[in-house]
């Protein structure tokens, strides 16, 4: 049994990492640490954990987090370099911000508008790159994880078999996604009130100003071999949780309709966590609530001349937490799949 | 006063012009039809509409439809051409189905499998041709009019003016809308349960196959002076209302921000129900819930060369009924926005 | 044509009335006032409210709010108080707030902790006294009306008829009711959200802590000419808008189903926004959605000896801003149902 | 290693039952059976449970069912007797339907219409009757088990504390409750599509006539050894799952705060499932999502003269398939808490 402790617990992703441990086999629920909650109750922040109501949660600080396997971070983006500094290098840091993301600082600058720390092995072990090689090769026993964002994941997910099978062009991806709003977190902000949000769709971040942007070009790019351009516009959508990513990129000159299937199976056949759909069936988020589950399906428009991938995932399981604990898995030397709900929780 | 019949008032477009008529001050609501419900008192299919509750649905025939100045058609596909032909030329007839929306019968019989009806005035009073002349010029004093189709107002208002301006690409148009559950009727489907679609969100129609796909191609191409093909995705989101269309296309040469800006802004600054909101505001379906009101917001995404435009429409007011009721009004003579709500419900 | 300002213009409440103002016919939008958002455009504050999109809210003031015929008044509790005291006395104030709700010192000051304003007429027009006088006759040419709270209206139009015809016994009523998020207003609480309310129903303020509770006693107290005692517990639904009560007391002696039905019937004939549904008919929030009407039905259960009473209306129309209007109307001498709307946004 | 069936897998609770004993470390998924989806891929129903999108289900049928240790039956009610007839006695058979759960053959023909097929151990191990004694007692080794009813399970729970203590009064219980609309099944129902449970909250059933009525009755008269009486009427609210119970009984004479709590302590501290809230802190549906657990709230109303209980459950798990598998789990001989989730997937 290795111990982890988990640096944010108080928000959406700090709770579901705790959600997914309380169920993991291997891994026993440390420390749990917050900012302004510390020193309330976990009952009293997320009620749902049952089994915990009554642990109090303690300030995050490189003292309360010592002594752990595994830390978990989810800090607000920037808070958690310094963080992982303190911790010494034997111990796993998955780190669910975006610090660690990217490999290109510029990039890193430009979209968020400070210095760069650094880039860490890129924690989606399913996505593959050009020759073929899963990204879960440097996740193995890694003592460093950065998990992938949110949307990302489903992004990168829904388009990266046609990149490494060759059937579609680099350029001019546009990608819209739909996310529940415990995506935007439990910060206080009047557009996120309930009477706001039910009932309503909206779209924000728009004309390529989003963080998660230049993290899907990285990974498509990757993928491709090249560098991909992506038009990726995020909205809000009237659920707690899930993503849905519609991606669709120019076919390649003699794509098929057979030859994309055949990439999508290919690249996912052997994965447990990517559910390529059978023909005709389309992904619902409902289907993967608080799975780590990834559903994929894909077409090609020939009118049009494009495929259409779209994936669901849970925005706070496979999206965050879930992958987080599937990287710390593989950094452990565990089964990627212990500990992880295969299931949805549906209706 | 004016007397209007609206045959199909059992479902939900059938519904929201009834609606809207009993606030119409011009319009009187005369006879109201069904096929399965007739016979039903309206309170039981539609218990929001309480000041007609008692009112009895009758027959959907030319008899019962007989003796009024409007006629509003709100029938499922294929059955508005046979009923149209036995109602006297004179009689405003307004077609909430898609018979007589398409002009090129080739692409109706590739996308509804039957033969094509023919061609009415299009609906869309707001949209503007490559020659500024926008569609409303048609509508005065008509007697048929073809509403559009929901997604293809939502889609066709969105871009039309980057067409009209020169600043778009025709080639390689792509769209993803969503769309509130009452958009699929009322019809009694295990997809469209409550339980099915709270909470999730799911694409449909996806590879270009999607019926409104030529007719936003047409609405487009008349826009653009040349043909446009779209890449459109239709999904379904966990609302009851509303529509919001992500619509991009590529930027031409030497189109700006503010060139961008000031075309959309040229196209709507007259209309009473095309709302293009300040600079960084973007739209949100609760906003013209129940209303008549588009709200429209663009913006150039300059390292993907694309312009980004989003319009919200209520799928079942502007997006048919309101529509329907406008364009009464252009055919009766009356001023366009009598008796239409400018508002949203919110929140 | 009558001038109104709206105090409070940016809150839900306030932003409700404003929508109902614009399409009144004779009561003309004034100034519109707000506290921290004074200096904001109102389509910042309200987008659904297109029309007044660039309306600037001002600070609410005594002098912001003179030279109008109307005032209505949608602040926090307490705050109504001060700010009426310096309104001439000609002027028709309508009050949205609890300050003069009450008649009885004692539990104002029990629930709400603070001396006691006073009291105003109560602008329940439509409820009836034990000798069947209904409120409206003292809100006719009132120049200062308490709008009643949203609870209050649903709880006690649902049994009200009842005890004026003598039909339930006074002691041990019993309601629980639920209400969409935006009957706790615009503040910004983190149960409010919109991550945290979806998909969850709860409860609050039970015990009988609930300040509306005194406001339901003192209605039905006044319908039964003896002291009614309350238990009562409001819920928190996931929807926006909404309140649904379900009231239950005990039958008196000889109290049968066809005596409950005619008193029900006999109460509200005539009302124009009360509608008793047909029998085994149920109301739905969703059917007074933006609707100044409020659904009605009622049963005997034998076996247990009670009535069970259900009442839907929409607690910012009905609820609060439509109630406004209404007891404006009455004040100025118009037609009780002036401008204000009669059919739900449904579905 | 045992094997379990389960038949009638294609609606809601037979599918909420594949989804436990996917994750149940000592039971194996065997035949899955269905009526008109016979035939059908499991994926094609229920999306959500990943690893057996391929299994097929097969035809409901003793020969289906046969060489299984364990049979759950979620069929619709009335169809179990005649097919748990032909089981042989040592098969564990666990009923999710109504027919062996009252003990009343009057009570059964008056709400259910037709012959009473028998009674069986009653499947709620946390209901206390008037000496203490727990229903799990009857349970352990059990080879036929009734599971209780979703609304029953909850209204339960909430109250027999009270009862047991001597707190309560037996006459005139009130209890109003909302319920997902995944409780109404998969059958196809106008008023269960989405538009028309979307932002909407509606009573059913109302004056007595649910058919839980009784089976609250019979678990509270057997906690209360009297005969207590229910006013039960049951809301649908827009959620896909949960239950929210309130209950309220009168308070006996000397019940006070302290020894209202303390019994509901009592009642609750040594239960796995059931878990009673700091006090202050009220139950939510969304805190339950997925998990076997029941969060409980009571407080004393001194100035009504009643004690309002609050329960919440998940009416799928606890309410339906979280508790069949308990009852195997007792049946079985293992651990009462084997497999079942303890957590909610919140937010």
């Amino acid at each position: 049994m290795v111990t982890a402790a988990v640096a944010g617990a108080s928000g959406y992703a700090g709770g579901e990492i705790v959600r997914l441990l309380l169920a993991h086999p291997a891994i026993e629920v440390g420390a749990l640490t917050a900012a302004s909650n510390a020193g309330s109750r976990l009952g009293e922040v997320h009620p749902h954990l049952t089994p915990l109501a009554d642990r109090v949660l303690v300030e995050t600080s490189a003292q309360t987090l010592a002594g752990h396997d595994v830390v978990f971070l989810a800090l607000p983006h920037g808070a958690s370099a310094a963080l992982a500094a303190q911790l010494p290098d034997e111990v796993v840091v998955i780190d669910c911000g975006a610090d660690f993301r990217l490999g290109d600082a510029q990039a890193w600058a430009q979209f968020y508008g400070s210095e760069h720390a650094g880039t860490w092995p890129y924690g989606l072990p399913e996505l593959a790159d050009r020759d073929g090689a899963r990204h879960r090769e440097a996740l193995a026993g890694a003592r460093r994880v950065a998990v992938p964002g949110c949307y990302p994941t489903a992004c990168s997910l829904a388009l990266a078999p046609g990149y490494v099978a060759g059937l579609l062009e680099p350029e001019d991806v546009v990608i819209v996604a739909a996310s529940g709003t415990s995506g935007a977190g439990k910060g206080l902000k009047a557009h996120l009130l309930g009477a706001e949000v039910m009932g309503s769709m909206s779209p924000y971040g728009v004309g390529g100003v989003h963080r998660h942007t230049p993290e899907v070009e990285q990974n498509l790019s990757r993928a491709a071999g090249a560098a991909v351009t992506v038009s990726f516009t995020p909205t809000l959508a009237p659920m707690p949780r899930g993503i849905l990513a519609t991606a669709t990129a120019k076919a390649a000159p003699g794509a098929t309709a057979a030859s994309v299937r055949e990439a999508w199976h290919t690249a996912y056949a052997d994965e447990p966590f990517v559910h390529l759909l059978p023909e005709g069936q389309w992904p619902r988020t409902a289907d993967v609530l608080g799975s780590n589950c990834v559903h994929v399906q894909v077409a090609l428009d020939e009118r049009a001349g494009r495929v259409v991938a779209v994936a669901a995932v849970d925005n706070l399981t496979k999206g965050t937490a879930g992958a987080a604990v599937q990287c710390a898995n593989l950094a452990l030397g565990l089964p990627e799949t212990t500990g992880l709900p295969l299931t949805g929780v549906a209706p």
